[in-house]
Formats: structure tokens, sequence, C-alpha cells
């Protein structure tokens, strides 16, 4: 396979884009969407090859079920291709202007990065996700999924292609790589000269050997270690429901807490109802001494826990003497992803949200509400836990780079 | 030489850092530019020291030339914190806030990297201005500079320790490596659990050295090769002063300019006027073929040539058919650093800054202005040609990350 040749393409399908009217782009996204709601039994037809193979070769049944794509899965992504034509097109924001004393007037302007590498496993619907948001943002793509995926993923990419093409623009525009061989992916890592961003979405093993082996920036969804810390001015109901929802709403996910602070001030009053709320959703809590000492009948807190992402219905509590205690833990023991602060006191909560180092610092409100979504992004890339070019929540503007555009009347350099 | 020890305690005296008053920094910075004047005789003669070994070991008068501190280069040394002071603190200026229909209020607030470690060759300057830098945008510093420049170097390092103890600021903001072993600079660029963000300052293959064995992220200075087109619609006189200013000014700079691109239509007129000129400065001019039926007695321009950053009194020219052509060259040739389009058309001069894939484009001005200073910015840490965290001339504001900053009234995820 040649892909020198189908990066060059890749890359010159790219200049053209990134000058693309927004109107084109969004003509691309609502024919996408229009054929994939029109394909819908042919893309169960694929996706169930795929479904064949993976019970097949065994694969789990959390798996499995990541890669089907049912009716309502196929309407959900037509549905947010459709999202993605609301968000506004980053593409020529003017984000600051201004002229210097000599009249030139300089102006900084979001433009594309250029060609986006995506490299992701078994969901297909990534596939279609992504595509959305790298079009939108006037970036050409290349689409690395999973061997589980391939069928779904060759079909949805010719959807993609057909959407291109009706819209008057490259099919080169959109690289789907019609191959499951696993050296490719080891090269395209090294191709900066064609490539400006890799974006893995995939486990953590695959997204740190992709880190490893890449000179290419890499952009990726971050661990998190999220924390909840409850003031000794918290208010208690308000601590309990905020510090439930963080636990259990969704506990598999990046950011749900997994370690709780307590003030020793309030620890008696608020330990054991929680305790109690939390021992009905079957919520397993390791204390320190002094939780233990409180919370009867509890497992003892080991030293990994308090730097342990359970992704799991599993508490690490701990008691602290003051907000600086809890700040210090923080900044030593989470990933920098999300925390939270349950206080009445605004002064002990501007502190916390100043002082701590993290991508989204929240005062009265639940670590889960890190979120694109919840943002008001539209989708999302993942969340970013690294500090260089996109930190926290991950939308349309992460996927951009910025040039000075200067208008002069013939000034020179004195 | 224990590194972790010292790199544990540069990262703690950062978070300290982070959250200092601008008061406090600028105090700091005002003791630094004092203590630099009050010790001008003993800078000089710790310089001397260099300069001694410098000669004994064959360095040449460029490099000496770098090394050298007088009275007027300590002036200026001491003028450029000064001019830190003024500028606005970047820490803390909200990007952006808006309110979510579920009442959370978020807020996009600028925030310090962390730690940032400085590579530099030879001027002892970069020590000071460096750390200038990177203590005003709340960033604590490893600075590793030359084995040329070590006593010069010392003795600075020396004076700013002083400035953050007179402040009450901890030493251990600002660690001066103090060992000339190359070994320390390769350890260094692995310790990504300490350092956010590295800095090379020096040449071409010490930066690229850098690049290839760090797994912290790299901020570096790019190679210039910048273009001056000349459309068909251009004021000829505009179009040959500005030319000859972009090559002639400065011609070792990343932004001068080395290749002109000349319309046909215009280039009959402007050629021999801009060749008499640039030839009474010793420009040497190597044409296509069209150029050198224009200009007589020049050099052919070989293909090499549309590739090569010449650094000096070096000119390519090329006569193309369009502005097509023209945007087509440069975006396969230039480096993506700085290129002009010099025309009346508007129509014209916009589908070029529209279209060229630079990190700054101009209309009607000089290559040369792609600078900091010209800008607004103050000082610089060189002009980035990556398009990923920074791009073009790099200030204060690159040295820093954002945080998402959310207050609620009890907001749990539904």
């Amino acid at each position: 396979m040649n892909i020198i040749n189908s990066l060059a393409k890749t890359k010159k399908a790219a200049r053209t884009l990134a000058v693309t009217p927004t109107a084109v782009k969004n003509k691309v996204l609502a024919r996408l969407a229009d054929l994939i709601l029109k394909n819908k039994a042919l893309i169960i037809k694929e996706n169930s090859k795929d479904l064949a193979n993976a019970r097949k070769n065994g694969l789990s049944e959390a798996l499995i079920d990541r890669l089907t794509l049912n009716e309502k899965r196929i309407a959900d992504m037509a549905s947010s291709v459709k999202e993605v034509i609301k968000l506004n097109d980053p593409i020529g924001t003017v984000l600051s202007s201004w002229i210097r004393p000599m009249g030139i007037k300089i102006q900084k302007v979001r433009v594309p990065l250029g060609v986006i590498c995506m490299i992701y496993e078994s969901r297909p619907n990534v596939t279609v996700d992504s595509a959305s948001l790298c079009l939108k943002s006037g970036n050409a793509i290349i689409l690395r999924g999973g061997k589980e995926a391939i069928n779904s993923n060759k079909l949805l990419a010719k959807l993609i292609s057909q959407a291109l093409s009706s819209a008057g623009l490259s099919k080169d525009t959109v690289w789907f790589v019609d191959s499951t061989d696993r050296k490719i992916v080891y090269d395209l890592v090294k191709m900066d000269k064609f490539i400006d961003l890799l974006i893995p979405r995939g486990s953590e093993e695959m997204i740190s050997e992709i880190r490893k082996q890449s000179t290419i920036p890499v952009l990726s969804h971050g661990k998190g270690l999220c924390t909840t810390y409850i003031d000794k001015s918290a208010n208690v109901p308000m601590a309990v429901n905020i510090t439930f929802n963080a636990k259990v709403q969704r506990p598999g996910v990046c950011n749900a807490t997994e370690t709780l602070l307590v003030h020793k001030d309030v620890a008696h009053k608020v330990l054991p109802v929680l305790a109690e709320k939390l021992s009905q959703a079957d919520v397993e809590i390791r204390g320190c001494t002094k939780t233990t000492a409180i919370i009867k009948g509890i497992k003892k807190a080991t030293t990994p826990d308090w730097d342990t992402e359970f992704h799991d219905l599993i508490l690490a509590v701990k008691v602290v003497n003051s907000v600086d205690e809890a700040i210090a833990h923080i900044n030593t023991h989470s990933s920098g992803h999300s925390e939270t602060i349950i206080t009445q006191n605004k002064t002990t909560a501007e502190k916390f949200l100043k002082e701590i180092d993290s991508s989204a610092v929240f005062h009265n409100a639940s670590t889960r509400l890190h979120d694109g979504s919840v943002f008001g992004f539209g989708s999302e890339l993942g969340i970013s836990t690294q500090k260089i070019h996109a930190r926290g929540t991950m939308g349309m503007n992460e996927l951009t780079s910025t040039k000075y555009v200067v208008r002069g009347t013939g000034q020179i350099r004195k």
C-alpha cells in the first residue's frame, strides 16, 4: 500500500477544504446525515458481519455492545451530524485585532490545522462523529478504525465519500485506511510532513503506545482521577447529593469522582448520611483511619487507593484538617482532570478554584458536569489533561490553529 | 547530581508562584533590574573569564561577539526586564465566560503551564530574558545555558536568586543547572513528570536533536523561508521598496525574504529597477529563465534554490503567470513563516491572505515586520512555525494554559 501517495492527496485536498465556505461544508454534512438514514438497512447488514466475526473471535459482550449498530444508534449518528451543522464554523473567526502606531492592522484569525489522523477502536460511530467535526473545522481526515469494525466502517466511509462528491468536494478530503494491517498505524504516526495532528481514541494502552511512537503532536483523552472536597462550611444535603451523583450516576467514566475528602469539622455530620445513601447503591467505601472510626464496617484504604482511578462503584474517603490539606492532596494525587469543592464559604471556594491545578474546577457542582455537551460545545473529542494546545473538554476549536493577517500601506522595517 | 530532587523542588515552587500576585512578581523583576545595574562591574569581570576561555578554545569572532557583555548590553538587559514589568500579567485573564441553562457559570481562565525548561547556547542575556518572561507568566524555570557562558550565567542566576528572596519567593522558583555535563540535558528532556514545556534556543541542529530526544512538548523558533509576491496590480515603487527592505535590512534573520515571485505582467517594469537597487547593496540574484531574460548577467536559479533559506544577501527570483501560481509555489516551498503580497487589488490581496498557509501573511508590508516588538507584544521567545499550541511570534501568552472554572449552586448530572 502506497501511503505516501494517499497522504499527498489528502494534504492537497486539505488546502482546498481550508478555504471552502461554511455553506458547502454544511451541505456535505446534511447529505451525510441523509445518506446514513437512507442506508439504515445496509449499515445493519454490514455491521452484522462485524458482529458475527466478533462472536467467532470470542470478543467480550461489552466490546460486542460497543460494536453494535441498531436502528436507534444509526438515528443517533445522523442526529449528531445534524448537531455539527448547527455549530458555528470556527474558521475565519477573528480572535483579536489591533492597529500598530506605524499603521499596520493586525488580526489573529482561526485557521484549520490541515490534516488530522484519527486512530480508534471498535465503536463505528467514531468514524462519522470524527469526520463531521474535522470537516466542519476545515480539516482533511485520515480515518484508521479497528479491524473489528472494518465492514461497518468501510460502508460509513463510502457514505462520507458520496456526501463529499455531492457537494463538489474531492473524495481525497477523507481518506479511510482500508487495511487492517497494524504496520500502517506505525507508519502513519511518523508522517509529520503530511499530518498535523493525531487523535487516538481507545484504550489507555493504545493511546500511550501511540504517544511513544509518534513524531506528530498527539491530542488525547486523559485519565480521570477526580476529587470531591466537602468543606467545613458545606451545606450537608447538597454535599451528599453532589457526592452521590459524582460517584454513582455513571461510575465508569473519566469525570466520576474517585476520592472524597471531608473536612474534620463536618465529617461526623456528613459521612454517616452519605455512607447510608452510598451503601444503597452498592458503593464500596475505603476510608482513612478517621473515616473508619466514623463509618463502621468499611474497608481501610491502602496507599495505592489514593492514586487509583477505580472506574467502578468504589470511593476512597479521607478526612482532612483544612482546605490547604485538601488542595495539597489533590495537587499531588489527582490526575488534573476535574475537582469540586462543596462549601457555602465564598473565600474558601475562591481559594480552591484558584489553587487547584486541574483542567476544570467546580464550586457546588458535580465533577460529572465536565463535559462538552454540558458546557455547550455540542460534540466533544474527549477531555484533555495535558496543558499544551488543549486542556479540558475538547471541541472543534481544539482542531484549529491561528495565523496573523497583517494589512499595510507600504510599511517596512526601520 | 540528583536532578530528581531539584526537579521536585522546582515543581513545588511552581505551585506557589502560580498563585503569586502580580505586584510580587513585578517586585522581583524590579529588584533584578536593579541588581543587574548595580553589579555591572562584577558581570563584566565574570564575562571576561568566559571570553578568555572562548579565545583559548578558538571560538569564532561571531560567537565571541554573541558571548560578550559590555556596559551597553548590561544596561539593555536591565531595560528589557523593566519592559516585562510593564507588560500585562496574563495569569487570571478570563478568556470567555458564559452561563448554561442549568445555572452553572463557566469561565475559561488563563493559568501558568507550571515548570518551563530553557536550553540555550552562548548569549548570556537569554538567562535574564527567559527568566523574566517565565516569572511574569507564573512559571517556575529550569535554566540550562551553554558551557561557553557558564561564568556569566552563574552570576546572573545568583542575581535572579537574590531578587526572588528579596520578595519572599523561594529560590527554587528558578533552578540554574550549575553543571556543563551534556548528559544532564538528555536526562532533563525525558522528565515529563516534572517539566511542562521545553524551549530550546540555539542552532537548528541543537533544536532538532532536542525535539528528537524529548518526551516533553517542545516550543521553538522555526525556520524562515519567507516569500514576497509582487502582483500585476502592484504599486511599483512600493514593491521595490518593500522587497529591498525584506531582503537587505537584516538578511541573516528568519523573517528576511528569500524568494521573490513576480507576476509576468509587471516583471518588465519592476525587475530592472529592483535589480539595480539590489546590486548596489551587493545582493546576488538567482533567477528563473524568464528572470534571466529580463535582468542580464545574473545567475540562473537551481532547483534547490527554491527551498533554501539563504540567511544571506542572495535572492531567488521567479516570474509567475498568476496569483494562483504564486500561492501554489508558496504553499509548496515556503517554511510557513511569513509571506507578503504587494498589490493595489483588494480582491487579489484577500485571496492571498486567505489561501496562504503561513504563520503570518502580509499585504503591502515587509515580511521583516513579523516580530513580537513590532506586533506590540514586548519581548518575544522567537517565532513558531508549528501549528499546535503556538503559531507565529511567541510572547508570554504562549507560556500559559487555561482551565475551566465552574461556579454552581448544587447542580448535578441528570
